[in-house]
């Protein structure tokens, strides 16, 4: 088990990484939850799907003393409301919730998000506990406090920022992930290599079989790099003012893709590898990387696909940029990689560089192109 | 103009208290919004009730070079829902709001839960005005950060801690406030003063007369007084674990009148008036405070009435204590006024007390007796 240490202005917690977590979390928590005095409150909440539990909810629950109470979010983004989080609300209070109960999200990104939100507001705040069982919400959604809910208009777009008390990772879950997901929550951690872990997108390239064979120690490695980069970040920059922007490269045509397909066609990550494609022939002719770095960092992403391909109108991912919300008073900021294992952001990319990128990336995404292949390109 | 500092570990902001803001508030809000530097965003959102914005949308309007855009609530606390804060999210949206943008409440208290919240959860969250309105939501709902909405199982059941940028009571509003209203506020005033400020006990009591007439210096210094007295005891006890429990005076029964008669007979004022009624009989039987204070404090509360006359059952009233969300693992804390300015919190008032207080209460509310009565206690 690898122990990170997220510490940020507002919140000091634990992120756990390991295998064989899930059949003792009660204790875990109790030794974590130091607001409790070393004790599990009176009534735990545990928000899952229905879908997970079947495959979990009896490992899960053997370290509790009392079960903890369940509560069902479907799955499906389309479940990422407003609507139910009053009904979570709703459920608790009926059970007997009060302000020192705990919550405790047990799923994927969804889950994550909507259990920490729903803690976030619950009774002006509760506390809660992640324990993710994707690999993206491993790596991804479970540092960094951000919670929330979509709206009909975007995603994301009203929430909070709220920490848990504690993280746990367990590699073990992710056995009953499919093939895809995983593939998908790996983009995340080849972003973490190219922004900021140049030993990670070594290590990446140099183990892709042993990852993508779920071999235990391999993910575990993969896993506890990329969280203790988006710590490292979050810990410099809470509020995404600055550094946490970095944490957003490959997302600009990311998102676009995402808000183009309606969320129905890729996978987060799948839109975000895609995301990095397009970011990185834009740092490619900036210079930022060289053509060779850019080679290599492409033929990664493809290591860990193959992507679904894509039939789409550039234009139309252009003009859907415009509207992503971390855009701050219309200026576009975009990140670039510098080298490898490092970025940067900049307020000056053009809707023309953006058209281009995105010309280049959809001419990747043609069905007939092998996948895993080895794209080279010319230097400037 | 009064100025009061609000200054917690997660917030400093200022309430300023007086005449003739409204007319002047854009210039006001550039120099208490420092997060703009001196400026306004590009767009601001001010959340009303129709009501509100028909008398004083046109004075609200006139020092912004370009006028808010204005979002409506219905009056009405069934309108304190989260499918309001959704309506209006999705507005805001529609409208181009961004993470830039800020929020200005102007209306009374539900008004101004709501806009908080809104604002608390928009995009995570941004920055946010307080106009209040009323007289209530001028010494109390401003201050303190408490933001929310009401579940049908109960009152501000979900909600969050969200300060605002600055506060601007305007005496001046309170003007087209209806008598009612401006008692049932009052009581707000007189719960301050029994709780924290004897010099403000004595004001109320000389000055009744001239605060009843709307007397804008006499307002201005019941308000300002209240406001000090709120903020000082948040500047010390943000997330009411302690010391802001005694801003809960009057309210354990004040909040069971509410949900018997399902918020739709008294104002809140009016029940927590007649929750410090019941309070105070508690305090007099325990001897916290003497009968000839309990005397003085309840002919301080009819002052202000009347009270409108309740037909309860006492029983049933003690029953809806028991489901108070403040009351962390059954535990039911009660304040009790310590003297005249002081008070305190126990922890060990019984289901009997309760009850013996909800029949005392119960019997003052007899509509037969007359209005602005005094009360005369025997000593224990």
């Amino acid at each position: 088990m690898q122990t990170i240490r997220v510490d940020t202005p507002s919140a000091r917690y634990e992120v756990y990484a390991g295998s064989g977590l899930l059949a003792t979390l009660a204790p875990r928590i109790e030794r974590a939850g130091i607001i409790f005095g070393g004790r599990l409150p009176r009534r735990v909440f545990v928000l899952t799907s229905p879908e997970i539990w079947a495959l979990w909810g009896e490992t899960f629950s053997q370290s509790f003393a009392q079960s903890p109470i369940a509560l069902f979010l479907p799955s499906g983004e389309k479940h990422k409301t407003l609507a139910s989080v009053e009904k979570l609300a709703r459920q608790m209070i009926v059970a007997g919730a009060d302000r020192g109960s705990l919550l405790i999200a047990f799923g994927g990104g969804i889950v994550g998000d909507v259990g920490g939100f729903l803690a976030a507001i619950f009774m002006r705040g509760i506390p809660y506990v992640q324990v993710p069982t994707t690999f993206l919400a491993q790596v991804d959604s479970s540092v960094g406090g951000k919670t929330g809910v979509n709206l009909p208009e975007g995603k994301n777009l009203v929430g909070s920022f709220h920490h848990p008390l504690a993280v746990f990772a367990d590699i073990g879950v992710l056995g009953t992930l499919s093939g895809r997901e995983l593939r998908a929550g790996l983009m995340e951690s080849v972003k973490a290599g190219i922004i900021r872990d140049r030993a990670l997108v070594r290590f990446m390239e140099e183990n892709f079989e042993a990852i993508l064979a779920r071999d235990p120690k391999a993910l575990e490695k993969v896993i506890a790099a990329s969280i203790r980069m988006k710590a490292g970040v979050v810990n410099r920059d809470e509020r995404e003012s600055g550094l946490r922007m970095i944490l957003n490269f490959g997302h600009t045509l990311g998102h676009a893709i995402e808000q183009v397909t309606r969320y129905k066609v890729l996978l987060h990550g799948e839109a975000v590898g895609w995301g990095m494609v397009a970011a990185l022939h834009i740092a490619h002719l900036r210079g930022t990387i060289t053509a060779s770095q850019a080679d290599r960092l492409e033929n990664l992403i493809h290591l860990y696909g193959p992507l679904p391909a894509l039939k789409l109108n550039a234009a139309k991912l252009v003009a859907a940029t415009g509207a992503d919300k971390k855009n701050i008073g219309g200026v576009r900021r975009f990140v670039l990689p510098v080298g490898i294992g490092d970025a940067g952001v900049v307020e000056d990319v053009s809707a023309n560089e953006l058209l281009d990128a995105a010309k280049y990336m959809l001419a990747q995404t043609a069905p007939d192109r092998a996948p895993n292949r080895t794209v080279e390109r010319k230097a400037r």
